[in-house]
């Protein structure tokens, strides 16, 4: 198979290491930064550098832009331009539904987003198994045409990905909600926060607002652009917060305790099913570890850990004020995980508790 | 100094430990549950239980109440009620207006609030150390004896904390930015995501939903109190957040891009001096590596960044799907931290970056 992969960044360099040692595939790359081509050769991720796209997509049967989201309209574009009539073109971008009001007409193309790796990375983060188990969208619509999807389905399976369809518009409502607001989330927060410190440091915030905020201002030119090409989605969704807001004010002012105690419950309860329903070993259990946070104390948890086979699924640090204490929260997989974990830690001489949440 | 502290949970427990052996107090502990009380004494937390708040205050200088948020108002009345007139009486709940409200007139009170600590933790979790370098907000008012507050305030530096006069007001506003807030978009964010996957998991969303979404619905009877407890100011921040959501909406459909770009700048030079004022070696900077999330990898990071003296600020583990793999992000304090942290990865054979924010 002859892949060609546009931008060889994190992405289009995860797929060229990837296409070449599992799909036989061999790819040809183009970046409009020579050295970024140059730099994916010596690391193995593409076969041939192509000086244009026009000379990277001539022979192609897959063509992957994988460039950044405000130029992706214009590598899909050249590279229908550039491809044979049975070249299959896709993308990689965060946003799909103005990729698929332009072309899918066209049949050839099939937008894709694979939910794996950073943007702000470059190909020296390119790894043959970045898409291990991870979810890919892919957009068909009627117009697709069905070998070329299949072609496409295919390849991201060989990849190591699991391929799902999804309607462009679904995908980008979707990403609206479950990435795009917690920026905007986090962009508010620290807006509020900086009105009310009055420039001052928080050094003593707590890890709910650390957590929070951890992504305000991200990446500010990518961020733009992903603002603008999901505008009305991101919009909408914005305004269906805001009104979320507005009845939640107005509850809390109404002060009616057994409404807020069930509001909150349901909200666990939610927050359960979106991010537990796979775990293997059960819900999520959270086991708070009390220490110094001192360079060794992490290590020594996560190595006890490691060794009684307890895999840590998600944790944070919550540290006070200068830092010199804190807690480490845990989280993993079901009670008997939390069982072995509490046992590990108190081994160590450590004070860990289960929390019930 | 005789200290009594009413509810002997994780802060009460640890303030006696601290009291007896920093500040060299006899300490007496009462809480409505006597095994609670019974378990302190054995942990060295108190010296004698108390079998009721009048004995537990008669001979006191000092009375600390403890207990829940939705039982202080009755705690602190019972306290002032039952102790001497010159007995300083304090509280260590997370909302200080409706207290100082009712207290402050009397002049034996001051509100207190430490930045330490977890609710939903019992005395087992009790420390000596808990408060070191803990920010300590007290509330004084025009009302209040300048002894008592003096004694509170060394007692409260005595324990090992850093003790911040705040008016109750100015208090409950910032914590309903900085603690509050994001507790309520913790939960819409789950209440938008339940709807849009129609009850389904969602393993694959990124790692702004996961650390924006993980106090959601967090231990329902307790917020429940505080949404009563500090109603208009948790209620005005909702509505000034839903205004500024509105405004995004707005300014995104408009469609400028350098507005747009901007704005994400300011975030991030918020989120800047908010969190990162007091770090030593300079602003956080990130660094992703990119491994298996298997028991072993965590470990062996954390220990190598030990050994080189790299402190571990913040850390994000940002699992793909099925948490085959994924990055693990570590924030450590100033340029030359991450230098060596990338050094330190490179060396066990792990691809790392320095994520440019």
């Amino acid at each position: 198979m002859r892949v060609s992969v546009l931008g060889v960044g994190l992405i289009g360099g995860s797929i060229g290491l990837a296409a070449k040692s599992r799909a036989d595939a061999s790819v040809t790359g183009f970046d409009s930064d020579p050295a970024a081509v140059a730099h994916a050769r010596s690391l193995g991720a593409v076969d041939d550098a192509a000086a244009s796209v026009e000379q990277a997509c001539s022979e192609a049967e897959i063509v992957v832009c994988a460039g950044p989201v405000d130029r992706l309209e214009e590598l899909v574009a050249a590279a229908l331009e550039a491809s044979g009539d049975e070249c299959a073109v896709t993308d990689v971008g965060s946003v799909k539904r103005h990729l698929a009001d332009r072309f899918a007409a066209q049949g050839r193309f099939v937008g894709g987003h694979p939910l794996a790796g950073i943007e702000s990375v470059g190909v020296q983060g390119a790894r043959e198994d970045l898409f291990d188990g991870a979810r890919w969208f892919l957009t068909p619509e009627g117009e697709t045409e069905g070998v070329l999807y299949d072609r496409l389905q295919r390849f991201v399976s060989v990849l190591g990905a699991r391929p799902q369809a999804i309607e462009p518009a679904e995908h980008d409502r979707l990403m609206a909600t479950v990435s795009h607001l917690p920026h905007l989330f986090a962009n508010v927060l620290v807006g509020r926060a900086a009105g009310s410190s009055q420039g001052e440091a928080l050094p003593e915030v707590g890890p709910s607002f650390r957590d929070a905020a951890r992504v305000a201002g991200e990446n500010p030119a990518l961020w733009a652009d992903i603002y603008l090409r999901n505008a009305d989605e991101i919009a909408a969704e914005a305004d269906a917060a805001a009104d979320r807001l507005k009845e939640m004010a107005k509850a809390i002012r109404a002060g009616d305790r057994d409404a807020l105690e069930q509001w909150q419950e349901q909200a666990a309860q939610q927050r359960r099913s979106l991010l537990e329903g796979d775990l293997v070993g059960g819900p999520l259990v959270e086991v708070r570890v009390l220490v110094r946070n001192s360079p060794g104390v992490m290590a020594e948890i996560a190595l006890a850990l490691g060794k009684a086979r307890v895999n840590i699924e998600d944790m944070a640090l919550y540290p006070v004020s200068d830092m010199s204490s804190g807690a480490i929260s845990l989280f993993v997989s079901g009670d008997e995980d939390a069982e072995r974990a509490l046992e590990c830690v108190a081994e160590l001489g450590h004070e860990a508790i289960k929390v019930s949440r």
